[in-house]
């Protein structure tokens, strides 16, 4: 039994997803979005990311983090934005000793629906289904457990290709 | 008399310089590279860079820092590698209750060699005449100075402005 801490990293809104996994049996403990204040200026707004991802690692103390490779075909400055939070989110767990696996979007989608073409609302809708009690106020939060859904699969899959279950 | 931290963030290399600015007067305190190993996975190399720059500000108590903003044409991955190191470079300072000042290329030449169309070398080249007794071991140190020292001369003539001095 491992406690699975998926994130989905944004600089407005970065979405959080804590998942029991026993083998492949998957538990919802909690999801929800750290959000910061598009007027703060940026150092500002990361230190409030770390913050609350370093209060959420302290309260429920995940042995494993996983974060979505982001797709990137926006703009530069987009981008490089999109990397601060993405830096932070990567940071925090390394910090606590937490290891931090990447997935890339179409390997969540395959693991959450069974197809790498999965829309947006697909996914949503088999997070919930396969996480019963996720709250999912926000879509990134959805990212999140998708993403923590994925790692549980592909450690367990790990393990039973090592032997050891 | 304010001791000012310049970053030049980088993944493979993050540059520092510590100066400290009497109204318009410089003295070079220190500068160097944080390297970190590309063998490594990104969360270990961005704990690194985060452990290194905290390690500058508990040793020296710089009380603000700047960092160059960052020229944005390369591609995608790149962009987003750089966002790491830069998201760290921002946050550690904020972490450290410490203020964070970025400026534009353009601004830094042009404070530190007189034209926004400086060269890397005349860059370099003003920087040691400027600052005595500097190391630079490799370019991204001389960068992290030319951005303190932009940051020193734009504070001196903030602060003028106020007609605090």
């Amino acid at each position: 039994m491992v406690c699975l801490l998926g994130i989905d990293p944004g600089l407005r809104f970065t979405g959080w997803g804590l998942v029991e996994a026993d083998g492949n049996r998957l538990r919802h403990l909690g999801d929800g979005v750290i959000p910061t204040d598009s007027d703060d200026p940026v150092p500002e707004r990361l230190r409030r990311l770390h913050e609350g991802l370093t209060a959420l690692i302290a309260e429920y103390h995940p042995q494993e983090a996983a974060v979505e490779e982001t797709y990137v075909n926006r703009n530069g400055a987009s981008t490089l934005k999109l990397g601060y939070a993405r830096g932070v989110a990567l940071l925090v767990p390394a910090l606590a000793g937490i290891s931090v696996a990447e997935y890339g979007a179409m390997a969540v989608k395959q693991s959450v629906v069974g197809t790498g073409a999965a829309s947006k609302d697909q996914v949503q809708m088999m997070v919930r289904r396969l996480l019963p009690g996720a709250l999912i106020r926000r879509a990134d939060a959805a990212d999140a457990l998708a993403v923590a859904i994925c790692h549980a699969h592909h450690r367990a899959t790990a393990r039973r290709w090592a032997g050891v279950r």
